[in-house]
């Protein structure tokens, strides 16, 4: 298929560390429930994996932030458990607080039903969406894809829902780490063909959320965040050189040092409780940077909102930035805050 | 009143940078529901608060683990919550999952009516048991005062309960600074009081947990955790310069440098989740550190607890040092598992 040609590469050419006029900014969930239109489709679609799981729908949500917000990129409506959403685990959005996975993943013999699936049969989906995505954005802006890291991805998979400390994951990874990894394995695998699919179908770069990677101990960070995602990222880098790989491994700290340099992200997505004074100095001197503002500033805007945009952008402002939250923006953050700091961002340097 | 001299002033002589012959060891919530001596003097006490403000209670429980194991240092059996409950807000242990605050302090009119209570009167229970405790003591290891953080108890103050991110404080916080460090400086006047309390009462080292430091974005982190801290151990260590102030920022995360070095503290407490080996690089040369053990790799035992362990020793090796888990004691930790690794820490060296 051929798309017509970027006519603002701006957030590319800040992931492939060349010149840019300005920051670009995107922000995480932009196409979310801040939005009334993005409401509006929620409720046409019935239910969240309705509207994930909806080429039409899916592409509509996407684009709705772009046709408000000065953006320099889309980012693709899903969500990070595709994956075991394909693995017919049993997924569900509905009851309550959190996605809860009905058939969770804990022994051997659960290990050994798990399907595999073929992103290009059971996520077809998601496939299709890119494509829509890239036609009706008709060369606007560049389009991310992503995926859930395979730890992330592991953590609701054994829990079987969003835990605190992600316990039960980190304790069944002391007791048989073996068969731990097998299960990270597992995931990894579908991910890589999941997010080649993406970058195959016309996603221009990849975002890999690590959601829970901030309760590891060290050694399990480096075996279940680093040691993975550095496998994952050589082996898209090797098929799509020219899509870059934004890690974002939240909650990271004082070991997003070791992750940016032994995973060889292309880019790293900064939470909102890193100092960007400290990040500028402890990573590698040229690597982009994406996120860091909080969420709640953004939310109450004002005095707050004004600082922190300016901290971020001081202490990026000698490497290749792209602006952005440090999590999701939040249901009730007022339009015209982000309006504002998209002002900001774009005409403040 | 005048103590028995100590037999063994291990943990001590490591707080204050000098030489020790091995790595002295105590454990967070070292008396605690792993112990089933604990449970039953919980039973008897009906109550969290009934077993925390009866003097007979607490000294028992603050010596139980003592007894058991060869632990370098006692720690009063208290909670981070006594200067809310001083301050006769209404709290409450008992409805189901962690903490409430029945009264919460949010409007300028809560804050004029915040009543400031006097440590010698309202919490006269600490500081008599701090005297029980070290009567009982009779020398054999130093005893821990402690307080909650002016932070961490104004999160608790402000939201009535733990709270998903603390995102109800750090609202109030940017939504109005000047009436939140209102909240934090009456916090910070009344544990300094009671820390003094602890202190001259015979404490013999202080720690300060500020269990909730994580979830703060970097500009909130310097005014509401490191500026209040600073000056808490500024005025502790005027008033009592031998008794060792250990700071203990929860979550901190790439903000622990920074943390150590602008308030002084005389050790670092560091959690679960920090790269001993970063942390051995980051912190000032001579800092003593203390904790880092992942609790679940304690409760699973095995390799899981032994690397973890050997890690942490060798990282610290050539800097004052004081073992201790990440976050307090797991209800179901096995106690054969705390013989281990007690055993381990103090002849592995």
């Amino acid at each position: 298929m051929r798309f017509q040609p970027l006519a603002n590469d701006t957030f590319l050419r800040a992931c492939l560390r060349q010149a840019t006029e300005y920051t670009p900014v995107w922000l995480m969930r932009q196409a979310g429930r801040y939005l009334p239109e993005y409401k509006a489709t929620r409720a046409r679609a019935g239910s969240f994996m309705g509207l994930a799981t909806n080429v039409q729908y899916a592409t509509e949500v996407t684009l709705q932030p772009l046709d408000r917000f000065a953006l320099d990129a889309a980012i693709l409506f899903s969500d990070i458990l595709t994956i075991p959403h394909a693995m017919k685990l049993g997924l569900d959005f509905e009851a309550g607080e959190g996605p809860r996975i009905e058939r969770p993943v804990r022994t051997a013999a659960d290990i050994e039903r798990l399907p595999i699936p073929d992103p290009e049969v059971e996520l077809r989906y998601v496939t299709d969406a890119v494509r829509m995505v890239r036609r009706e954005l008709d060369g606007r802006v560049p389009l991310i894809g992503f995926a859930g890291s395979p730890w992330t991805v592991a953590t609701y998979m054994t829990a079987g829902q969003g835990s605190r400390d992600q316990a039960e994951a980190r304790t069944l990874a002391y007791r048989d780490p073996g068969q731990f990894a097998d299960i990270v394995e597992r995931i990894a695998a579908v991910t890589f063909d999941y997010l080649s699919g993406q970058a195959a179908a016309g996603a221009e770069a990849l975002q890999l959320f690590d959601s829970w990677s901030g309760s590891l101990a060290p050694a399990e960070f480096e075996r279940w965040v680093i040691a993975p995602t550095a496998r994952l990222v050589e082996r898209l880098r090797a098929e799509y050189p020219d899509v870059p790989v934004i890690g974002f491994p939240k909650g990271a700290g004082g070991k997003l040092g070791a992750y940016a340099r032994e995973t060889k992200v292309g880019a790293i997505g900064l939470d909102e409780t890193v100092d960007p004074l400290w990040a500028a100095k402890e990573l590698p001197r040229r690597l982009p940077v994406q996120g860091n503002l909080d969420p709640l500033a953004l939310r109450a805007g004002g005095e707050a909102l004004y600082s922190a945009t300016q901290r971020i952008l001081d202490a990026f402002a000698e490497r290749p930035h792209i602006f952005n939250l440090g999590h999701g923006i939040l249901p009730d953050t007022p339009i015209a805050h982000v309006e504002e700091l998209i002002a900001r961002v774009k005409g403040g340097e």
